[in-house]
């Protein structure tokens, strides 16, 4: 089954709003076995709507539509749905009544613009809107199956979850054609010609019903398998065996987990294995490493928590960092970085902490230590270490490199 | 000048990554008055790419293409440009000679894989990639300008910031047309239907040299003001009338910021004008409020430090948390967000302190503090308060409203 999806909205095309709807319409579809072959945006504009209508509908088995949905004047999806469909906007009773349940439940009642939600399109399936105001809408004609969401994620996502994936599923397993599954290999401390270098030849690793995709980002390059066949047994089987070839060709240490999940993830998982605990203290990340780890659910048996000590003073206060040390060594060295996984690690009682120092930019640097210069320390049962890296001059990306960094760090002595 | 970008690459369409490069390349080319028209995403694929460039090329002045010129077997791009203008590869002497000094720096020799990346159709212009291996092209021939740049963000950001950008500026200006401006405007505690209402009627705000967007979000609607004229003076003065028009018909209270950042650097700005100082505390956002703090640069002048506090153990040892008051009212309740966001400041000696205590999900809820409950603290001048939140069942988004709704309480204060 062939996928497109159609993002209406002027703030994604003038950038002011990531386009994450579409990442997460894709990762859905692929795991169900169904085949993205194109995202495109346009504007709230009739006639764009149209024209993009009329080019998908020829390429695609299904087009899912996100956002124009809202009740104001630049929402303008239904309306061109109607008008594309040849269609007239009839109330929906039970939406009405899905409305007015709503808003009771906050004190209000249903204003003129808000029962206008309820207007539809004839001939389409409307599908509840269990976190806002506007319905989905569903097509199912003689042309491609057309699904209409809002552009609110949260809104979008649960109509995908509850009602659009469960159909397009039974469609897919109807059709009985082989699909395509997909597995990533995360690696690290190597480059992409590299690496590639290395798994050469690929004969036996990419062809008509296998593929590899090479990704390069700040944590790592990172493999992503495919294999397709009809059977998810078959499947599992073909990339079982390409990750094998791969990790023996690239070499010992190269990869260091074999899933798409983000390194804190793969950290917290085995950490729970094998009882350890983790407290930070955090200076040029500001919480970032915190945050990355409480992102999964269930880290509170491994987090127990930490310091954000942005300021000198607050090292010294908060995590015992000797002031002279600072005075002599600077607060970005391997010295207070020590003192710092050494500070966390001893005020929470965990099996790791760990300290992050730098100078994040895009202010500060100086020649020995320009702007991207971060120390990170481990403390726990193999004693004290730190390592000095040089990132670049992105604030942003030298911290989320720093957090990968530290992770890193702490997975290889996981592992 | 219409502009359109090709995002070229499987790992988006399987929804791997999301594409933030083409948000980001859309506000460049916004910011210089350009008119982004669509956004397309087509996979690792000569007949896709060729298909989309024959499209865009009817449609487009310039056609912006990310992704696909790596090293390795599934980068297409810049084969497919060479077939597309009836070109050939040529060796690129310059590009050698920085790939070398690239690599000698690192203490590398140029292997045969990378030397192919100097490799570029003879016809276009090379733009030197400062951070990476794989140079970006331009062609500028009969049809659309077209410029091919790496995917990896910070390598095409500096293509486009040195390079590209520049140039598009420059042609924009020699054809003296207008352009268009944007300004937002942050509203909180409104619904978007409600604020659509106060607004009535958008006559004299919306025109066809003026728009104005509802854009909903997890921190509140944000209005998005539009303006067309040739000088940038004239653009100002659109945008302030309509701002003054919308904050009027609002009421008060409604609009809290005018500029299209985060709220973090809102609180930011504001507490460097005043000499405010931070510190947080923070269970279950476990470090977000801190990291968004911390993005913005020169926080440290305003952001101290704090606590993460995601064990009970660590309130009372980190913050002094009466341990009975856990015990009596639960580690989500008023008294414990209130003396979390104290401690912290007292830690600390901030202006301000902030605390965050919640039911993040997905486990954890109870029938009196369901998933999404969050108490949150302000304690400084005012004394202290704390309010309490229900938000939603999605963990993460549970945790970034609760950064907003933090910061919205102190920007309030700070009004």
């Amino acid at each position: 089954m062939n996928v497109t999806i159609l993002t209406v909205g002027d703030e994604i095309l003038i950038g002011q709003i990531v386009n994450t709807n579409a990442a997460w319409l894709s990762s859905s579809v692929a795991s169900i076995g169904g085949i993205v072959v194109e995202h495109v945006t346009c504007g709230d504009d009739d006639e764009a709507i149209i024209t993009e209508l009329d080019r998908l509908s020829l390429i695609s088995d299904a087009v899912l539509i996100t956002g124009g949905l809202g009740p104001t004047h630049d929402d303008r999806t239904k309306d061109v749905l109607c008008r594309w469909y040849n269609d007239t906007l009839v109330e929906h009773e039970p939406t009405v009544r899905a409305l007015e349940a709503m808003l009771a439940r906050r004190g209000a009642t249903l204003s003129d613009r808000n029962r206008g939600q309820a207007l539809v399109p004839s001939t389409c399936i409307v599908i509840p809107n269990d976190l806002g105001t506007a319905p989905g809408m569903m097509f199912v004609g003689d042309g491609p199956l057309v699904v209409s969401m809002p552009g609110v994620p949260s809104e979008m996502k649960a109509m995908m979850l509850n009602h659009v994936l469960p159909d397009l599923r039974q469609r897919i397993e109807q059709q009985a054609m082989p699909t395509w599954e997909y597995r990533t290999l995360i690696t690290t401390g190597i480059t992409e010609a590299a690496l590639a270098d290395r798994l050469e030849p690929l004969d036996d690793i990419v062809g008509a019903d296998t593929a590899l995709a090479f990704l390069p980002s700040t944590q790592g390059v990172r493999l992503r398998m495919g294999a397709r066949a009809l059977h998810a047994a078959a499947r599992q089987q073909m990339l079982d065996a390409n990750e094998q070839r791969i990790r023996v060709r690239a070499g010992d240490g190269i990869v260091v987990a074999s899933s798409d999940v983000p390194l804190s993830h793969e950290v917290v998982r085995r950490c729970r294995e094998v009882d350890h605990t983790i407290a930070v203290a955090e200076s040029c990340t500001g919480g970032m490493l915190g945050a990355a780890l409480t992102a999964i659910p269930g880290s509170s048996a491994v987090f127990m928590g930490g310091m954000l000590t942005y300021s000198n003073a607050s090292k010294v206060a908060l995590l015992g960092v000797d002031a002279n040390d600072i005075e002599e060594h600077g607060a970005v060295s391997d010295v207070v970085a020590k003192e710092m996984a050494q500070g966390a690690r001893r005020a929470l009682n965990t099996t790791w902490g760990i300290g992050i120092t730098g100078v994040a930019g895009p202010d500060g640097g100086s020649d020995e230590k320009p702007v991207g210069t971060v120390w990170i320390a481990l403390a726990g049962p193999i004693g004290v270490m730190a390592r000095r890296y040089v990132f670049g001059l992105d604030r942003q990306i030298n911290r989320e490199r720093s957090v990968a960094a530290a992770l890193g760090l702490l997975l290889k002595e996981l592992s």
